[in-house]
């Protein structure tokens, strides 16, 4: 998406080789602009998944998410990462996660009573890097007996190996940025044209 | 609001005389028709107020002020609750507030760089109680010495003093539903008609 790399060239920072801050647009301050348009690409790449909703993490995922579940008609769950004392305990589902931007496990749940045994959820995250955050979304939408029917990533770290372990559990993934390595304080995006190329 | 007021009712559970539980429509799962209902209406309570930025506290601030920032064609910015290793410690302003639903302490931060001394903020929250968070953000914005443009808030239990904590301050606070009680397992809203015939 253009407008996306075009973001991440001007308005990103190359931290370390793993990793990149985008608190100018989308992780602490938000372009809405551009999250908008990039909810309207999710919803668009789904569009005939027959989506029921939309599931995220909170809270960086609440913003490309959100008009990507206005545009489908659908909810937008965002999946809690510590208990709050409004949500029942002994009636969520949770998975743990690690962070390793945070270097710390959280607790990711989500209420029981959100997702149905016949619901098909997309789900969608800011970043995918070694999978851990999706891979708990995934847990906690199998363990509802629902269905995944896809995973939309805004910015893909595609030198780590999350979208390996997704697509290995036969998971359809569309990141609207692919990025090849952050070496040498450069982002190296994925060319798309030369994969479909060769 | 009135559409608010609705889901309140039909959606809400009153948990305990001081405890609203909205998790069906506005912090788990997120009804994106009601949440961007909710932005454009602050957007127009505040359209002439020269708004240059709004700041919320993640996560469940971020759904009710996406559209409200998107539609004034300003950055949303959503303070963190937590530092993570990619905001640079040393450049932040920060607020310490108190949860009372968490009961718990958490050090609100917002990174320098995404704040300036000519701005005018409007401050949007989901629910305002005792004012605590709110004060954290109108200390961060002061911080910067920038203005406190207006405060909105999604849901106001107006049986606790925030408001009249905001107000003394000066500020103009527009909520879209104000609770007077939730005595007897009830929400009662103030009457609004009432309340300007007296």
């Amino acid at each position: 998406m253009k407008q996306l790399k075009e973001a991440i060239m001007e308005r990103g920072t190359v931290l370390s080789t793993g990793v990149l801050k985008v608190d100018q647009f989308l992780n602490h301050q938000v372009d809405t602009t551009l999250m908008s348009e990039i909810g309207l690409e999710f919803a668009r790449l789904f569009e005939n998944d027959r989506v029921t909703k939309v599931i995220t993490i909170e809270s960086s995922g609440i913003a490309p998410s959100f008009m990507c579940a206005h545009q489908l008609h659908v909810p937008l769950i965002f999946a809690r990462k510590k208990k709050s004392l409004t949500m029942n305990q002994a009636n969520v589902y949770s998975s743990r996660v690690y962070s390793f931007t945070k270097q710390e496990y959280s607790e990711v749940t989500v209420s029981k009573e959100l997702i149905e045994k016949g619901d098909r959820v997309l789900l969608i995250d800011d970043f995918l890097a070694n999978g851990e955050a999706a891979s708990g979304l995934v847990s906690i939408v199998e363990q509802a007996g629902a269905t995944v029917a896809g995973v939309g990533i805004v910015i893909e770290k595609s030198f780590q190996d999350g979208r390996k372990k997704l697509e290995e559990r036969g998971l359809r993934i569309e990141s609207l940025a692919r990025i090849a390595s952050l070496d040498g304080s450069t982002v190296t995006f994925i060319d798309e044209t030369a994969l479909v190329n060769n």
